[in-house]
């Protein structure tokens, strides 16, 4: 997290997003201490994120709801597990997902380790009876047994060894280098003039009080703790038209009354690429969005020219995806895992 | 199809080896003379091929069933298609598809382009209205013009041409370089002495009457012309007890009782990534099929030597797998595509 480092360059920016404190994505994504990054977990975390065998019916993998072809979800209002159940929470992208410092929208999950876990257990998601029914199918793919024996040694098919080989390659999948950081960074002409003001208006109404930090997502925390704001904050006819106060939202989690509709702040990186938006995917523009945030979050009506500013500085914050090469699975050779 | 030279070394083959013609796999796939491969189709294939905003649900794409990071199958019996739906045949693998003279395992799509068009508006694949219903999806992609246009000219988003794309990328899915490849180019030692039994018992036992040429899926046949056989052909306990009699095969297609249970001769290559078996993936291991195969349709009873053999022979026509770069699918920018 020392990566965090402020890249001011204030003679191009005008004096509000100076006091915004705009920072740029880092190169590097934060990891836990007992979980460093190493080329033999990412290559096995890519094989166990992009492999459906370890759903019920074979045919979810990580991948199905955070698509890393596409911006990290899998551009429905709620994502479709086994049999075509659905949830009743939008898929939050898996890009940067690194840079939250606790997982899922209500927070339940300190770490991407944590979080990696989650579905596959989940009776409308991956629909596996438990983890270790999970794990049980992945010793059965005699071929991957040498790719954590490189990355963790021998005898290491672990529930928590493929958590941490999920989580380790989910750190690679961040999107540096948008048009926003390399204006940030100092290239004026990387944004254009609407952008630019859009970035100005983001910051003026107010936006910026929670979606803040390099990846829009809120004040720098250690990693476990979360930064979670209530949404909808004021009562409007939005919240009636897109259903904004029926999830309860971390009180799910925690059972506490004080949780009631605190959500955690979603990172804004990439967005124009993760449509439907809100936790519930109520609403299917940008625009309706960014109008809806300033009346629930804001009380603020704003005037269309200011929300289509703000929508286009909004679309300087998608970044450069890398190149990843797709894993070959490893084949239960003559036979099949896969019983439902 | 100039490709499928011989190339028999007879020195190192056995008598019934040499008798049975064996050819390795040609280093390029046929390929219509309307539609020759160029890179941009490949790309702009790929894309198609994986991106599932193009079922109803958003869900599946044709990698879905095929899943080319696997055995270009989906481990399952019968595939399962949107809102959990599953069908009555297993998914083909689409590795070496490009080496049938015709599709489906009722040969009912003559070529890879028409093939490609039928699952989009199958009910229980991937859903949707019909084949212009989806094009009209693509359509609502911006970044996919640029992509037609470099593939096929301007103004040139079709259904005709998004199928051919798709058919180009399914041409550069083949794996040469089996073990059995190299044997017969004359590597001695590609196979072990099991295998090499196994071949010699594959083709003494009648197997290549069927599963001859280099894909082990019949004579060479002019593209859109099929080779059939019917399957059971023998009735005995296997046909009840997997019911393989209840499809009706090419009669499904053409309505003609002359085609009942026939079935289009499925490569062997890969096999063993792609259980489970038989137009029902009614099998689920690959000794078990072998003798099924040896009762059904050659109505004898296999030594379980005979049967380890065969299957050790089996394990070597899996070849090597192209290295694939995932690709980039472009976004809706700040919208989703997906009602359902």
């Amino acid at each position: 997290m020392k990566q965090f480092n402020t890249l001011l360059l204030a003679s191009l920016l005008s004096l509000q997003a100076q006091a915004a404190d705009w920072k740029a994505l880092p190169d590097v994504a934060p990891a836990p201490a007992d979980n460093p990054n190493t080329a033999a977990k990412i290559e096995l975390g890519k094989m166990l994120f992009m492999d459906p065998r370890f759903s019920s019916t074979g045919t979810v993998s990580c991948n199905s709801c955070h698509n890393i072809m596409e911006g990290g979800d899998d551009s429905r209002s709620v994502s479709m597990g086994v049999h075509g159940k659905t949830g009743g929470r939008n898929a939050p992208t898996v890009w940067n997902s690194a840079f939250h410092s606790v997982q899922f929208w209500d927070g339940r999950a300190p770490l991407l380790e944590d979080q990696a876990k989650g579905p596959v257990a989940n009776p409308i998601e991956m629909g596996m009876k438990d983890v270790e029914t999970a794990m049980n199918r992945v010793k059965k793919i005699p071929g991957y047994k040498n790719v954590f024996d490189k990355a963790f040694g021998k005898n290491s098919m672990t529930v928590d060894n493929a958590a941490k080989a999920v989580a380790a390659f989910e750190r690679t999948l961040i999107t540096p280098n948008s048009p926003y950081d390399k204006y940030v960074k100092g290239k004026g002409n990387a944004m254009n003039k609407q952008q630019i003001r859009g970035m100005n208006t983001f910051a003026e109404v107010g936006c910026v009080a929670c979606h803040s930090g390099p990846a829009f997502n809120g004040p720098e925390q250690k990693l476990g703790e979360g930064f979670y704001v209530m949404f909808p904050t004021f009562n409007n006819e939005y919240v009636t038209k897109y259903k904004l106060d029926k999830d309860k939202g971390r009180e799910e989690a925690t059972g506490k009354a004080t949780d009631r509709s605190m959500f955690r702040v979603p990172t804004l990186r990439n967005i124009t690429d993760t449509a439907p938006y809100f936790h519930n995917g109520s609403v299917n523009d940008l625009g309706e969005a960014v109008r809806v945030m300033a009346k629930t979050q804001l009380n603020q009506t704003l005037p269309e020219k200011d929300v289509n500013d703000i929508v286009a500085f909004l679309g300087a914050l998608t970044g450069e995806y890398p190149e990843i090469t797709m894993p070959r699975l490893p084949a239960t050779s003559g036979t099949s895992i896969i019983e439902e």
